[in-house]
């Protein structure tokens, strides 16, 4: 594991590593914030949407403020494999490089895309391994397609990750213009292969969650299209899962809409993670 | 004056706007954040450093939570002209476009280098014109070669600017190797020329401002050549100007940095803008 890069914020440390990943066959860059302190910390996953990196939101998703005080760790994983043998797509970018869907491929041809077993196996260890993580302490929040992931993480993985939260995140992307593609794609044609990696099919399908914080846009351009959060509503209600719903109005789909409720999703987590 | 972009962020609006600036013969691109209510609201300019445009502190100074609990419409220019016919110093970060030193250029090839101009007259009228801006409260901070800015505008323009703030500033650009050759180009050989944009000559000269915060990490790698806070610490001793200077062990000179302490540098303009 090399590093990267390494700046003192908030009196923790802001931190980027590389290592060659098993899982996706290629090298692979994340961030993490360590808080100040001994430690061990919670492990917060922030999973971001299409077309970001790791870097994203570590520049522009202003979480370090809170969790230096709170005493979070925030791991911030790549989006998909990059680099050499990869499809990238690079005209598409809704799938390839960018957009990985956090699921693990089967198809010929996207062989690197395995972040689902990245993120639930490899990373996890490796954190645990070098940073002052307790593993037992594990929740997950992201954006857009990383709201998807991670509400699909934490419906597959409840007992790894025992908080989750979501800003504007494709709730049911076995049915969204933008994601269909990409699961087609990874998965293949036969949409039975895409139930377990839809938030909404998966509840359907029994897997449960206790509770559940979702800040979504209403100037959100993407909303009535791709994000839909009524059918995640309906799917939780349906299922009793304690869903906290909150409508933003005039916040729209960009990381200005992120920082704002950051704080918010920080200390939410908190509460689950440390109490 | 055309908008360029415009988000909900804290319940405020950050915008981005362009326009052709009479000072520089340039368009010229701005960010403001305006907070929430009706103002009018005083008006704090941050000044960014060398390399950067309006959207360095934009996305990473994280300034608007802070900003819209105390009612501060922060205003972010770019460092320099840019486009056609503007002299860009391509391979060197230290001279042209992003490198205006926000100093009056004197010499041939320059002409378009007025930023001095620019933000004491020009772009602060249409501040006040297009904005709900309280121009009689307005205050100025900056990083780096934004710092300078900072410094040297107050300190000319005391009636202007009536706090001030710097993190990391290059005290004495006359004598840094990072800015001299700048204000050879732009002012000419003539070091007397310099004294005008340089903040511990102007000290020296007479100018005066009442109090100074500046923040400076220990682990800044510019600190010993560029930056060297002590000369301002003993340029204020001698003129009395009540100088807060902070060290701050373990910060280096990035965002990283300055987000950590821009809150503290928001409330100090707050209590000195808003009494």
């Amino acid at each position: 594991m090399q590093q990267q890069s390494s700046a003192l914020a908030f009196g923790g440390t802001q931190s980027v590593w590389t290592h060659a990943s098993t899982s996706t066959g290629t090298d692979m860059t994340f961030a993490v914030f360590t808080p100040p302190g001994e430690g061990p910390f919670p492990v917060l996953w922030y999973l971001s949407g299409l077309t970001c990196s790791h870097q994203n939101v570590m520049d522009k998703g202003e979480y370090r403020r809170a969790a230096a005080e709170l005493g979070l760790m925030i791991v911030c994983p790549d989006t998909s494999p990059r680099g050499e043998g990869v499809r990238a797509h690079e005209d598409d970018w809704q799938l390839g490089c960018g957009a990985g869907f956090y699921v693990d491929a089967t198809e010929p041809g996207y062989e690197h895309f395995q972040m689902h077993a990245y993120l639930t196996a490899e990373l996890p260890a490796l954190v645990a391994e070098h940073f002052p993580a307790d593993m037992a302490r594990q929740g997950v929040f992201g954006h857009s397609m990383g709201g998807h992931g991670a509400l699909t993480l934490a419906l597959k993985h409840p007992q790894q990750f025992k908080s989750c939260s979501a800003f504007a995140p494709i709730v049911q992307p076995s049915t969204a213009d933008w994601s269909r593609k990409a699961l087609a794609a990874y998965l293949g044609d036969n949409p039975e292969a895409w139930r377990a990696y839809d938030a909404t099919l998966l509840i359907a399908d029994g897997h449960r969650i206790e509770q559940l914080l979702v800040d979504q846009g209403e100037a959100d351009s993407f909303l009535n299209d791709g994000l839909r959060p009524w059918l995640l509503e309906s799917a939780c209600a349906d299922a009793d899962i304690d869903l906290t719903l909150r409508m933003q109005p005039g916040y729209d789909h960009s990381y200005f809409f992120i920082s704002t409720f950051m704080d918010d999703h920080l200390r939410w987590h908190a509460e689950r993670l440390t109490a």
